[in-house]
């Protein structure tokens, strides 16, 4: 009996929930009353669910970044990060905003944020599984599944925005056991409000992103405008504030250490329940082998485009999102090699397989379905280097570009809500936008260099690999000859006219017939291989359809586990509200080194050099020497809290989300997560993964000693 | 009277004098009975003042290194790196001793230490300041004091070393306001007993030099041998084991955090003392621009001893000494940069001041003497790029050589007593051995490039700070001609014999007169500059004599102002016994990140990366991966403490020294300081400089679990 008891004992241990994981949707929350109450928590877990109710009514969604209100006069705190294509935007070299940063002392001083810029109002979640999966039986093949959801997917995404002023999805959520239908009030009236100066909402720029210790003023604020009668209406002078249902309430002092605290936001995606087999795959080939390939896409451009070039300006985003990407999976892979996440899933996946042994009922319902999973995992990855070299094959921008007009102008001749998603009218804005983004992005000679690496790439597939029109239309034959190919795109770069803005936007209101007879070598190459690629598209959508089937039954099965071992579930980010809970907390980046949770003004002091981007202001320079803390003064540190740590499970796309104390009060903004956290969107490890918070008492402080933002001050209501 | 007394308190909390700080002699310890309690001794201090009693009965020096006995039998243990020489004696190609480690199972196994390997027991210090200033009088010039304290000095040692065995020295403290003299007993048996592989014992190498978190097995052990008498007598097998009066017991435990700790052993050399004109100095012009000349120097060893060339493998050492140099010089201007180091300088300097403007008596007694030093030290500057540049003309290793061996004849001439310091009988074992070592550390190519470049420096002077008759010999005019000097330089090394240690050692035994007719280039440079460098050594002797002379009295004025405070005042470091006492305990780095005081076994094992320096002996990583911790298990740590750190006050010398704790028990050595303390040697930061430690209980775990070195675990005296 005793052996039994320590067994069970280590077994609960080892339970594959680690304190604080979790991206819990509002509705989950009163099943999580006790650890909730544990942490710290002083509301009523069952207020957390109500979307229009406080405290949830103050969260939205800027689309890719989260925010929250802060007054009733739709004051909205996000990163600086997040409205920087706003400042961006309302910059010139003459008022550079970025560097100066702005401050509205008015309403009418108030800019007009960058086009597209979005308040989303999240006001309804609905379980819609049922109709989503109505149509569907077991028997369909992979691709009837696919396109069934998908139109009924469009249908109640149309029905929805019926309603004027709308924006609805449909997120599926398990891997597709559940769908909600999600319905947000669409703000298109945005304005930049205020920003600190760059120095200090940039403070430390790419060389301390993802890095502890920081000390960046990662803040900033938008107001949404409705029309006069409240309907969100397009820019106009005459619109007025809108009045949220709800705001929070700013607490001066920032945290302490331990408090309790909480965010909710749009975390973008995250693959915590994938199975053994895929970890493996993508942390031993996935990543590694895709990381070489991004690699010398990085050295490519940077050798076409010199430093100081038009074209290097012109690629700089690239480059940052390349290096961005190099940098995250280079850590992905250092934390998969120094930790032992492979080793905790294989034990999790025991856990199940022994709990399944232990119960026929369950092996009856659930075994097949995860073997099945297992090995349409295992088919899929031997097509991996293939699709890798034709992903490779698909890049560049002219082949692209041709080909989306031509499926256009394709898609067109359906009716509206039969076409692909990203081709209905609903996404024409953002299609003539990427359009018209094409020539601020790039330059012919490094599209010739990066074409040609591309093609050598896809020409290493053997035959029955490749695109045979593709082949046939370029001259490839089966040894690749670079010298010929070279040439080749020398003449097409030459002959095309796509590189003309208006030409592409020309393209868009085409027919089929004027593409099939047009003697643009790009539109005729689209033309010849559209067939082709489109089958492969079936193809992959046959796949994915199979997936749809089976990655809900294994989460069905890890469901049932779950409920065994009594513990709640919570699904994979996918851009939908989710609320994720914690304690300011420091962490152990290695041996012999514990990182604090707070940073303070005199460290942000002593990395300032004066060059770029530890060019902290001169008055808050001054400010610090002279230990000038105001009301802001935190006793136990003796100074002010800049940034601080937490436990928060939070992704990409939680970016901008108010931090709420005990009582959901606005203590911060989280900003960036740790170095040790970016494996996190794999693998929740409760000793290392870390959420940067900007402290409200930092952001008052600049607001009130150094940018004399009293006006918005006395907007907020603040307490301490 | 309130505000008098918050100043008085202010006053307080600034004191000169830091926790923990201070490098005391024994006999000073009964006046820190106070703070060596609070800090945790548990012995009486008044024990530890005596030299021959324990615990002080067991420490030892080595010359260079510190070390304490811990058996009965004369086993020292010490550092690796104190061992070095002896493993790397002891090493061939097929039996590479670094890279294996070494164990003798028995006596007869132990090794011969590498030459001029010693032992050094203290058994007496006398204060014999009287003596030395016997007939000093205020009136004498700079280099008449300078003389009769060395003839003073040179007779007191002489009378001392006529007993047979012992080494003498006499030491100047506070500036030479005392003086002590130290008869040590010489041990010139020496054997080599223990060392871990070099995997463990430099795990890190030169990559985690002074740096934390820091995972090295730094430790080794020696055995003392003395004739079958108790003489300490050269090698010879029939010698036996030195039975010391006392030894250490060791505590298998190592410490905790927080733990009373205390090292005993010979510092080198601080600048604690130097007012704030030289500090000022030193950190902004010496170091900065002597730190460029090293620059330089390392440069052209690199350019032309090319790596894997026989030349580099020659320069090996010298390079690392340059890249220590670079490092520590790099990171004390960094300190210095960041930290407040000049400011609290010349606030002591302030409260100095006020002190004797508050006081008439100490006023006349003190204030003439600090203003004649800030004079000297002055005048002293002004001549310091002069200096810089005749130190680089005095480089080149065939022109010093040379230099010496005709200064030995000169000094030759006079009886053994009235030679210059380094030219007497005592002194001409380690001459030999110096000619000795030149082949295995100089290469003609890489000289030859070195002197071209010294000396392109040096004639950057004008032509009345030149030495005149070297400009003549060497044929240098007021404007440098570089391609003439190195044909010159060219001719000298391909006519001089120097180049041959036969020839050298010959020189050793010749007359004046063979050294002024020779017709060796270098010989005949020595002999026609000798005379202008003699003179330019007698004003800087001159200069000595006068630092001699109002140092102590700056001194006296510092300990006055000390006593004032009630605070006992310790002196600078000088390669004398020394005790300092701490505390186990972390530190902040920077604002965000502490240090803690512990690292363990999985910490060294994440290092591992199978190249040197981080290649864990596969032996020890399985063991590591087993949590195979054996008897040496720290609870709090959940594994083995590898190193450790403290707040004692320490620096290059403490090498080797045995860290007791509250009972004096042996619970580790001290190896090395962490980045923020090399900046130590001339203050001491309570928040920042810390001692770095590796744990009895990791050596013990090393020796039990990988070594098997359970002959020496059975012959020490061990507690739990």
């Amino acid at each position: 009996m005793k052996k039994l008891l320590i067994s069970a004992a280590l077994s609960v241990a080892a339970l594959p929930l680690a304190a604080d994981e979790g991206m819990w949707q509002p509705h989950q929350l009163p099943s999580l009353k006790k650890e909730l109450k544990k942490a710290g928590l002083k509301l009523n877990p069952n207020d957390l669910t109500e979307l229009t109710e406080f405290p949830m009514g103050a969260i939205v969604s800027l689309g890719g970044c989260s925010a929250a209100f802060l007054s009733d006069k739709g004051l909205v705190a996000t990163n600086h990060h997040c409205t920087y294509g706003s400042i961006q935007f309302n910059s010139t070299a003459e008022n550079n905003l970025i560097e100066k940063g702005f401050l509205a002392k008015e309403l009418k001083e108030e800019l007009k944020a960058a086009p597209g810029s979005r308040v989303y109002v999240t006001e309804q979640v609905d379980n819609v599984t049922d109709k989503v999966l109505a149509n569907i039986d077991a028997q369909m093949s992979g691709i009837d599944r696919y396109k069934a959801i998908e139109s009924k997917q469009k249908q109640l995404i149309s029905e929805c925005e019926s309603e004027e002023g709308y924006r609805c999805r449909v997120s599926a959520f398990h891997g597709g056991l559940e769908y909600y239908l999600i319905k947000q009030m669409e703000i298109k009236d945005v304005r930049l409000v205020y920003a600190p100066a760059g120095a200090i909402g940039k403070y430390g720029g790419d060389i301390d992103n993802w890095m502890w210790p920081r000390h960046t003023g990662d803040f900033s604020f938008y107001r949404a405008y409705v029309s006069k009668d409240g309907k969100p209406v397009e820019y106009s002078e005459g619109n007025v504030p809108y009045k949220p249902k709800h705001f929070l309430t700013v607490n001066a002092n920032g945290v302490d250490d331990g408090d309790f605290v909480m965010i909710a936001g749009y975390p973008g995606s995250t693959n915590r329940y994938r199975t053994s087999v895929e970890v493996k795959n993508q942390f031993e080939w996935y990543y590694p082998t895709f990381r070489k390939l991004v690699h010398n896409y990085i050295d490519i451009i940077e050798k076409n485009a010199p430093e100081g070039s038009d074209a290097r300006v012109k690629y700089a985003s690239t480059l940052a999102s390349l290096n961005n990407v190099e940098k995250n999976w280079g850590s992905m892979i250092e934390s998969y090699g120094k930790g032992d996440f492979y080793h905790r899933k294989v034990d999790t996946e025991n856990k199940l397989n022994n709990w399944l042994d232990s119960d026929d009922e369950m092996r009856a319902k659930h075994q097949s379905s995860i073997d099945a999973l297992n090995q349409l995992i295992l088919v899929n990855q031997k097509d991996q280097e293939t699709n890798m070299k034709l992903w490779a094959m698909g890049r560049d921008a002219l082949s692209s570009t041709a080909a989306n007009l031509y499926r256009l102008a394709l898609e067109k001749q359906k009716p509206d809500a039969e076409r692909e998603p990203g081709y209905q009218e609903r996404d024409m804005t953002r299609f003539a936008e990427g359009l018209k983004r094409f020539n601020r992005r790039w330059d012919a000679d490094v599209a010739k260099a990066l074409y040609n690496f591309f093609i050598a790439e896809y020409a290493t597939l053997p035959m029955d690999q490749r695109v045979k029109s593709f082949d046939t239309a370029m001259g490839i034959g089966e040894t690749f000859d670079a010298q010929k190919f070279a040439k080749t795109i020398d003449s097409m770069f030459e002959k095309t006219k796509l590189t003309d803005e208006a030409v592409r936007l020309a393209w868009m209101d085409k027919s089929v017939e004027d593409f099939n007879k047009s003697d643009d070598p790009f539109i005729q190459l689209a033309v010849a291989t559209y067939e082709e690629n489109y089958q492969r598209e079936l193809e992959n959508k046959q796949r994915s359809g199979q997936f749809q089937q089976l990655r809900p039954k294994y989460m069905a099965a890890m469901i049932d586990f779950y409920d065994h071992l009594d513990k709640p579930i919570y699904a994979d980010a996918n851009s939908t509200l989710r609320v994720t809970y914690g304690n300011v907390k420091g962490y152990s980046p290695k041996d012999g080194i514990y990182a604090t949770p707070f940073t303070t003004l005199e460290g942000l002091l002593a990395k300032h050099t004066g060059e770029e981007p530890f060019n902290s202001p001169e008055a808050q320079n001054q400010l610090i020497k002279s230990k000038d803390y105001g009301k802001y003064l935190d006793k136990n540190l003796g100074s002010v809290q800049v940034n601080y740590l937490t436990t928060v499970d939070i992704t990409g796309g939680n970016s901008g989300s108010s931090t709420l104390n005990d009582k959901a009060e606005f203590v911060g903004l989280v900003f960036d997560g740790n170095y040790e956290s970016i494996i996190g969107d794999w693998d929740y490890d409760a000793n290392l993964k870390r959420g940067i918070h900007v402290s409200s008492a930092y952001m008052l402080w600049v607001m009130e000693h150094i940018d004399n933002a009293h006006n918005l001050i006395e907007e907020m209501k603040i307490v301490r």
